[in-house]
């Protein structure tokens, strides 16, 4: 018996990924795709790497074309999710890739975004101690940031076993241009990225900071503090996030990698690599995995983890899927690669 | 009932596109994974994108490591798979990912490759007319070369129908590095492929010239020449294969396309795109498909034919996979992704 | 003495590339800076590379902006050359970088590019027997484009002389993303265009063609006819043309070499590569310069020429700065680099 | 009058970019060009963009070879300097671009490098208070490395003004491959680095750490330790690197900016770019500049600041440039960019 899906936003990077991941999923039968301007046209003219979806056609992004549906993945522009969730029934299962639903208090969404907070959904990081149930049958899940969720993997060992001060937490993550999204902007150009490094959102305070620190704040012994940093690099996919903190006295790295390991070592997904194997985003890509590695810089006192992902997957669609499996009572990892595409 | 396989050539590209393939196949148990110099260490160490065979350990590539497996892949340097070939027995399916045993007459052989003629096995391109009956059941497969497949696939179509003049084809094909292979030369350093376009192998005749005319020769109503020129671009993978040669007389694009159409219409991994769209490599990254588009350049009186596909993929493992189901007599398509990697 | 330049269009990628060349041109001094809809705004929000004109503000593209300059650059979208132009004083030196001034005949331009035919001005590429004095002096000059520019001078030797049949001549041009310029497209975005080999604009005939055959018809002993195919590769600079042409009869290596030789002999910045070296873009980056090789393909009886050049600088800015300098009696490789920037 | 030069070491990437440097020198000849598995080949068959110098012959890198020269520039793998420089006269002007003579402490250079400390030379980098004078006239040039380049102008004026906390200064800098060199080594394929981002050399400390600690120890308050991360990004040139450090009670923005403009207000390389604009490595390519931004992340209190700059221009080749024209009493900027090659 195939569970109906929908997804609206089908023509941008997130839409896309979620439909290659979907079409493999033995569960599910694709219902409606929507799109905004790009209604009215086919699939295959905006992925064609789509092939068995290519003839489909784009309809408006309505309440009218998502009902129906078992489950509706919102794929939009953020701002945009809160309005059409409001008219999907509440026995729909909506899962949020945008981040109108992630944060949990209405004063920083109103800094960070503006305008009024829409609420917030069960947060979907499975790999949060406890969040697994929480995920388990609910009817609306907000999908985390794909910085968020790289970097709260990256440190939630360590700050949870108080190993590093929380409150000098350093994230510096490169990042492929997909996350930036499908809209033609001259800065995401080809010629732009392509052959240059460069350094985006760093006046003022990027606004997947207070995410992180939301997620890590619950497990942490004090108040939490990141400074965040994203750069763009000349690839499509993926992020690498170097990560630091100042070591925890006492501290040995023994310890630290007993930590990672034992946090981890039920989690399908997230892998710590074997001591001196370094994480590339190329292991990762179109899988929704995770990659890990732990090291003392005794010199300076401080922790570096160094995690990569891909961004669309596991930072996205592949979470969207793992979220839904779970809310739906699946077997949390159908359909969600293990193994990446490389080189 | 599992089929027990072992790859020959493990820590190299073809290998490692193959056991990303066969990973995901269900009729399939992973045996033995052997290398060169690479013998002894741990798979992930050079494949950390295959996580569930990551701790595997490399062994020599010998025939006592590869016997007692139904099916040994060869995914070794030109040259090295005939001694080997041999000293596996002949109940044994062997399916070879080199160019050993492509060619059929032994002069070509000699003058192309040098040595001795180690002989011809059946041909890996199930897509040419007849050619499937000849693969099922076989226990000896000559995957083709990536270029020769994609040249063959784009042009055969109007040569057996007589739409081309088959003694003046040219063919531009550009290609990801990672069909040069993973030794280590400084023209295949990032530094020197990033930003650039080269010829390379211009001179003098390409190896894969022969190997084309080959494949073509059967169809064709007379003798067949092809020009073809391999340009190196900045991408891992994908090979984008310009075609073209002068139309027939009193062919029109109409009969053109109905050729293309017809003679795929059953094919489930070769794809005439809709008129007006155009293939790009990235739509069949990591996917076992060739994307097709064809039109007649009235001015000139030539016809061009486009084809995108992935060289790791459909150009070398995942035709593998394809002639190992055929032999085995499997569903010819378990386990080859109609889906790609994009963006 | 210093000329006084203005660039119009100066935001875009063909204007930063002028301007880029201008800053180094002892005999210059850099007036008005246009745009159209970044005027206002400062040249290094848009050009961070060009340090010493950093804070210049740009202006309306206008022909009152424009006054007073001896020297006006268009480095305008297609269509806007032929109005302004009209406005400048017939003393002025224009140099367009456009199409509109390129083709010969009106027919032509209505077919290729619809509208008004604004009529044709001195040809801007020197290397074209005769062409120099032609352009001495002159006060209109129309700069060719990129692909006709690598692709003329890569047949014109064999054209020429005869030793090619030109009725069946083959280009296909592999080019990076900059040639399409800076008006954000979502198929030119990064995450589209690296990991990507793409054709386009095959459908009917390139607007390129008919340039193409305007220049070397009339050396050629008969009528011209070219098969031109663009690929769009993953790099933001960088032109490779593969040409191919029938042999004449009797034909051999050491005459078509000699050929190229005594062609290009007495040219600074075209250059044939000794035997057994193939270009590569990367040579070329940032130079004014073409690198070329030759053969014959003797088992099909073609000629096969590889021509490497930087679509930004010969084929475009450098080009124009060379016509400048011809058109005002300096020294014609004046700021003009010979050495590319590798790797 | 010139001064003639002797490159040892020519065929590689520093090598090279020495000599696209040296080419556009009006005061130099151009002299002995020495490599060591290379040498007897023409220099174009390793560098196909130095036009002028295609032709050269390689020589051995032998002290006879690079006799009879005023200056000998040294780009050769670490520790192979020394024994070379010690042959070479007092008199004679060597500028080393290896890490041989960068250290002044023996210890440290025995823990970081092993093997025998030669010593210590006057260090390359003239931006560092006082330090030009001490370059002015020297016959023995250190020549930094890249990252200690520019994560030392990074961070300076802030440590040196006391605006930050010496002791946690944390460093993550992405860099393009060629920073690597050209020996071919498997990880550096273009198959395995395009598409991909990977840290590296993260376990234990990064040899650079301490010659980071030694420029800045001389202008703190106190002592300095540094967190170091290299980052491998898809991109030939270029690092860009994020600097950041828990800010001094009392210190804002405005005081921030003022140091960073003060210290470098007569620096002709280094430019701090206009609030709001960050920098990107594309606008430093082939240039000898270093382009920076300054923050405060009042949140966490950070000071952070990001640079870019091309690894071989003022990383290396630039800087060896910069110190010959101080060491020979020339303008200190001859031959050296100040425009970048972009996009």
């Amino acid at each position: 018996m195939s569970v109906k899906v929908a997804v609206a936003g089908a023509s941008g990077y997130a839409g896309g990924e979620l439909l290659r991941l979907l079409t493999a999923h033995p569960g599910v039968e694709i219902g409606a795709l929507t799109a905004g301007g790009n209604a009215g046209t086919a699939l295959g003219a905006h992925h064609p790497h789509l092939v068995p979806l290519a003839g489909r056609i784009l309809v408006e992004t309505t309440a009218e074309q998502l009902a129906g549906h078992d489950v509706v993945f919102l794929a939009l522009p953020h701002g945009q999710s809160a309005g059409l969730a409001e008219q999907l029934g509440e026995d729909v299962t909506v899962i949020d890739c945008g981040a109108d639903f992630r944060l949990t208090e209405a004063e920083t969404w109103v800094e960070f975004y503006g305008g009024e907070h829409a609420g917030s959904w069960p947060y979907g990081l499975p790999e949060l101690p406890g969040q697994r149930d929480k995920l388990r049958g609910s009817h609306r899940v907000a999908v985390p940031g794909c910085y968020p969720t790289v970097s709260t993997l990256a440190l939630l060992p360590a700050v949870q076993r108080g190993l590093v001060d929380p409150t000098q937490l350093v994230v510096v993550a490169v990042s492929g241009t997909s996350g930036a999204g499908k809209a033609p902007k001259a800065h995401l150009l080809g010629a732009e990225v392509m052959g240059s490094a460069s350094a985006y959102g760093v006046g003022g305070v990027h606004r997947h900071t207070p995410e992180i620190e939301q997620n890590l704040t619950p497990y942490a012994a004090g108040p939490v503090s990141v400074s965040f940093t994203p750069v763009l690099v000349p690839m499509s996919r993926g992020i690498l996030a170097t990560c630091s903190a100042p070591v925890a006295e006492g501290t040995d790295l023994a310890t630290l990698r007993q930590a990672y390991e034992e946090a981890y070592a039920n989690e399908p997904f997230i892998h710590l690599l074997p001591e001196g194997q370094w994480p590339q985003t190329q292991a990762t890509l179109g899988a929704n995995t995770v990659q890990l590695q732990v090291t003392i810089d005794q010199r300076i006192g401080r922790v570096v983890v160094v995690a990569a992902m891909d961004n669309l997957t596991k930072g996205t669609a592949g979470a969207a899927v793992q979220c839904m499996n779970l809310a739906l009572g699946l077997e949390e990892t159908v359909a969600l690669p293990l193994v990446g595409v490389a080189p």
